[in-house]
């Protein structure tokens, strides 16, 4: 199955909330740019609440789709990264400069909006 | 894969972006309830924009929802209802009396503050 994505005003919002395999983490990044393209949306939300723990490939997708959606001029939040997923992510050399993050999705949603009036 | 459920403030959203079948349906069902008896909401909207169709049984276990909700004091506003789906609720009776619905996300989200706030 599918990650859902929704839209919410100019920002798109996912909740990721399974353990995400290869091919559902390869889907999700098509998925989350098709929609930036088709609803010209200016900020995503990636909450990662529920991801206890991440392998390299998928901490290396993730890391892509932040550049990704950035160079279609979305600007990604990430939110609610567990100690775990800290930790691989900066271990595995990922160390997402250019990223934004906040504790939950509220937070992240004031954080985009904060960051894209400026 | 289970649906995930979003907290955004004092609600709850959801997105159905897949064809329910009974056993994703009773257990979508199940985690909606336990996440408002968790997190307190006060209001749900649940977006059926991605549903094409439905049969008797998940239009019972979404009539259901709503009436569970409730009972459990959160407002739940359908957003999105597609014709085919519209008509399998209406032809199976299940008229959803108590129940507000909206185009989108976003106009849910408006009306559940306005009936909240009431």
């Amino acid at each position: 199955m599918r990650i859902p994505i929704l839209k919410l005003h100019n920002y798109l919002l996912v909740s990721i909330q399974i353990d995400l395999d290869d091919q559902s983490a390869i889907e999700f990044q098509e998925d989350l740019l098709n929609k930036i393209h088709k609803s010209g949306s200016t900020g995503v939300v990636i909450d990662l609440t529920s991801v206890d723990i991440i392998d390299s490939f998928i901490a290396k997708v993730l890391g892509d789709v932040v550049s990704m959606s950035d160079l279609m001029g979305a600007k990604v939040v990430l939110t609610g990264i567990q100690p775990a997923v800290a930790m691989t992510l900066i271990e595995l050399g990922i160390h997402m400069q250019q990223v934004s993050t906040a504790l939950d999705l509220e937070q992240g949603l004031i954080k985009l909006r904060q960051e894209l009036e400026e």
